[in-house]
C-alpha cells in the first residue's frame, strides 16, 4: 500500500513540475551568467523539496543570517558551478 | 557469525530491491528532466537506507521545515545532477 | 500568486547583479591567482544569498573564529579550485 | 614506539580485510545495479571504520531515524554513484 | 607540555613525513585494493592534522561509535575512491 | 556605498596576498608530495579567511582534538588531492 501511495505522489509532483519549464540549457554566454545559473539550480534543489513558498521565505531569513548555513549554501552553488562550467567548456576562447 | 548474518541480510535486501526497477537510464531529453532525475536519485539514496515509508514521511516533515537540512538535501541533488549532466554530455547541441 | 511574486523577485535580483560584472573569465596566469579566484567565487556564493554587507561583516566575525566554520569555508574554496584548475588545464606547461 | 604500533595495527587490519573479497569490479549491467553498488560502497566505507557488527546495527537504528543523518548517508551514495557511473561510461548505448 | 611537544613535532613533521614514504603510487591491482588505498588516504589526511597517535586513538573511539561521524568518515573515503578509481581508469579490462 | 567599501576591502586583501607567492605549480614529483600539497592548499583556504596566525593556532588546538572537525579537515584534503592528482595525470608512468 505504501509503495502504491508513493508512486501516485511522484506522478502528481512530476506533472506539477513539468508545467513550469525553468531550465532550458546549461550553456551561458559568460562565466558570471553561469555562476548565476548555479545559484538558480541551488535554489531549485531546495524548492523541489519544500515547494511551499511561505515556508521557504521564512526559512530563508533563518539561514541567511547564520554563518554556517550561508557557507553550506555556498557549497551547493560551488557544486552546480562545477557542472555549469564543464557544460560550457569553462568558457575557453 | 556476524559476517554470515551480514551476507544473508544483504542478499534479502537485494532481492527486495530488484523487484522494483526504478532506474532504466541516466539519459534524459532535457536538462530539466535531468535535474528531476537527480532529485529522484537523491530520494532513492535515502529510501535504500530507510525503506519504511511511514518513517520517511514523518522525517520528511522534519527536514523540509529546517533550513540546514534543506540545504543538505540540495547538495545531494547537486552531486547527482553532476552525474546526470555528464551522462548527457551536458545536453550540448 | 506566490509563484508570480517569486518570478518578480528573481527578475529584480538578476538586474541588480548584472549591473556589477565581477567575473569575466576563469582563466588565470598562475595557480595562485586561480586559488584566489576560487576564494572570490566562494565569497560571491555567500553574497548572492545574503547581499546585505552589514550582516555579512557581522557573520564573518562569527565564522572566522570558529574552527568548524573555517573548515567548511575551506571546503567551498576547494570545490571552486577544482573548477578553476580544470578551466586552466591545471596550468600545465 | 607509537609509529611501530601503528604499522602493526595496519598490517593486521589489511590481512583481515583481504580475507573477504567483496569488490571485484565497478562495471555493472544497468544504472540501477550501479546505484546499488554505490550503496554497498557507502556501507563498506563505514564498515572499515567500525567493523563491529553489533555496534553498526545499533548505530544504524540511530541514523535511519534521523533526517539529517539520512541525507548525509545519501550524499555518500551520490559520491560513489559518480564513480560507478563514470566507470560504466554512464551506461551509454 | 603537550603544546611544546606539538610545535617541536611539527617542525620535525615535514622531515619525519618525508622520511616515511607511505604513498608510492595510486595504481592498484584490483578495485578493492583501490578502496583500501582510499581508506588509507582518508586516515593520512587526519594524521597530518593530528600526528599524536595517543590523541588519535582516543578520538577514534569517539567517532567510531557515532553514526554521524561514521557517515562523515565514509564520505571522505568516497572522495578518495573517486581519485583512485580515475587513476586506475576504473580498472576497465 | 556598501559595494564600494567591499571593492576597497578586496583590493587591499589581494595586495597583501600577492606579496607572498606560495603556490607556483600543481605538478609534483610523487603522489605523496601531491598529498602534502593538498594539505597545504587546505590550510591556505583557512588562512585566507582567517589570516591572524594567533587565532589560527588557538583554533587549531580546538579542531585537532575533535573527531568531527578532523574528519571535516580530511575531507578538504581529499578534494584538493583530487585536483592535484588530476593535475599530475595521477602520476601514471
Amino acid at each position: 500500500m505504501d509503495t502504491i501511495d508513493f508512486i501516485v505522489h511522484l506522478t502528481i509532483k512530476y506533472i506539477v513540475m513539468s508545467n513550469d519549464t525553468w531550465l532550458l540549457s546549461l550553456q551561458t554566454e559568460t562565466p558570471q551568467e553561469g555562476f548565476e545559473l548555479a545559484i538558480k539550480l541551488s535554489r531549485m534543489g531546495v524548492k523541489y523539496t519544500q515547494p511551499d513558498m511561505e515556508v521557504l521565505k521564512k526559512l530563508r531569513t533563518d539561514y541567511a543570517n547564520n554563518a554556517s548555513n550561508l557557507t553550506a549554501a555556498s557549497s551547493v552553488v560551488a557544486m552546480h558551478f562545477q557542472t555549469v562550467s564543464a557544460a560550457n567548456n569553462y568558457w575557453k576562447k
